[in-house]
């Protein structure tokens, strides 16, 4: 049984790791492929030290053929192809306000427990979701991504006809652009990498390179004036949260998706003069996961061309070296059984 | 027919001005009382020099008794006493979503245009409010802040058993408290001046020195962990935003109604790690005035209560000046006739 094993210092090695038979309540898989996420990247640099118990089986974005069930499971058969919600629910507490996955004592499967990187993965039935025939298991390891882009969009409640930005053309900024276009809206992407703007025009996204062009200046031409009724901040950089505030109409919405580990200047006053909205999107919910399976399944994500690489899981280190080296890429999978 | 002119300088001279006869869709008001705002003392301190046209006659929260109106006016008639809603509104942009009373064109009574601290002042007859028999003409002055108070609440969606912690006690903080009350929810009001707590807490408010004890802490014990579901920031002070954050529960709501001129750092992170909120808030719609009117009735607001001092249109200069020596002070309105 093989394993992706996060050890500290820039390594992740192939290791060994042991089959565990499921509890009640819980499922053994066979793990398809699992995706390499930002945050696996941010693991990989050390940034989150403090947090993972070393040797840490990484990886949260895992398609799967269930192997084995634990007693009481009836929603999932051996056999059953699945994707993954990597979220195993604590105690709730009255702050949570009813969302769990948000709450107070939420684990999420691949930082703060092993994760899908490995041939052999039990974890509680409830995080299982079944794939139709028509989605094969490399899709399948897209749904997780595609879900958080469809939570984003919707808690940014985008509607037919609206105008959306979004702020960083990576996975989730591709992903929530497609996701926002099935709304029925245009989107717009702002950008700094030549090939990702390419690839993201070929899928019906319009573009914009805030490197050679004033991105409100491009939106307002584009909106007639109307400005962006809801922005997405996926890009986690300063630029990306100075330009945000300067996007958005009377009432539009802000969605703050990217992670900003320090405070970040805001201008507040532009909140208040056209009462603008900042909502703060995280993760997904069992309805983001139903979502993204469908719109997978009916090929609107183009997930054929979100995938850069597929590797063999003993290529993994490699793997995770050639993502730091290419900024051109976008989703790279490892197959691990 | 007497008028308080701001001239710069620090300067509220009362000079003469005209009786202007109202044109078709206007009303000519005998004006009663007039409120002095916050953005009224901005101007006095000659921060809005640049927006305002010296001699400026100032005030916009009036109440009065129509003296005489325009062609075509059949809302309001002459001998009726009101409440002013001082937003002349521009022609409608793309860019306004149909948010007349934030839209890009707006203009303010009071600020862009003759405000209220004169005898006698012709407005827009849509701007009238009619206040009930019960209310007398000194509450009908606060109607215009207690629609600040409504609008920011509606916005914040407050409902019935909902902890609120409103951050700065002034004259808005105080009547935000008031108006969240009346919809069923627990106030804390976050004040640095003793004498507005020990006001706040006679008018059934809960309430924190932040000099004294750490506010989010304070929160946590008084709601046992659950922490607040909605935020209202009217400090407009930098502690105000780094606070603010850390008082909002899962999907929490923070109210931006203070004006922050210029950029302040904001922890992004809180926003996405527990789902909040974030919603500006400016001015008021109609609806806002009418449940201010019908608030300020049913004698919730404790209006007496708030208003600190009236004074003759003599001593607008005195009264100025008093304001900024009295940081105790909450409410001071000027006899308009």
């Amino acid at each position: 049984m093989k394993s992706a094993q996060y050890k500290g210092d820039r390594t992740v090695a192939v290791g060994t790791s042991e089959a565990i038979k499921p509890g009640p309540g819980e499922a053994r898989l066979e793990v398809a492929y699992c995706g390499i996420c930002g945050t696996d990247i941010h693991i990989f640099h050390g940034a989150m030290d403090q947090r993972v118990h070393m040797p840490q089986i990484i990886g949260h974005e895992a398609s799967a053929v269930v192997a084995e069930i634990g007693e009481g499971v009836t929603s999932v058969a051996v056999g059953d192809r699945v994707a993954v919600r990597p979220l195993k629910f604590g105690e709730p507490s009255s702050f949570d306000n009813g969302f769990a996955h948000v709450g107070k004592n939420l684990k999420f499967i691949g930082i703060d427990m092993p994760g899908g990187m490995q041939s052999s993965w039990t974890v509680p039935a409830y995080t299982l979701h079944q794939l139709p025939e028509t989605l094969n298991l490399q899709h399948g390891a897209m749904i997780e991504p595609a879900a958080v882009a469809c939570h984003d969009v919707r808690l940014g409640e985008v509607k037919a006809g609206e105008t959306c930005v979004v702020i960083g053309g990576g996975p989730i900024g591709l992903l929530i652009a497609l996701v926002a276009i099935d709304k029925g809206a245009t989107v717009i992407l702002s950008e700094v990498n030549q090939t990702r703007l390419d690839l993201a025009e070929t899928l019906g996204i319009k573009v914009v390179n805030p490197m050679n062009q004033n991105l409100p200046d491009a939106v307002r031409e584009m909106t007639n004036g109307k400005m962006a009724d809801c922005v997405f901040e996926v890009s986690g950089s300063a630029p990306g949260v100075e330009v945000m505030t300067e996007l958005p109409n009377v009432r539009g919405r802000i969605v703050m998706v990217a992670i900003h580990p320090q405070p970040k200047p805001v201008n507040l006053f532009k909140f208040f003069w056209s009462e603008i909205k900042m909502i703060g999107a995280r993760l997904y919910e069992e309805q983001d996961f139903d979502e993204a399976i469908q719109l997978a399944a009916s090929g609107k994500l183009h997930l054929d061309k979100l995938i850069t690489k597929i590797s063999p899981i003993d290529q993994v280190q490699e793997t995770f070296e050639a993502i730091d080296a290419n900024p051109d890429g976008i989703k790279y999978l490892i197959q691990c059984s």
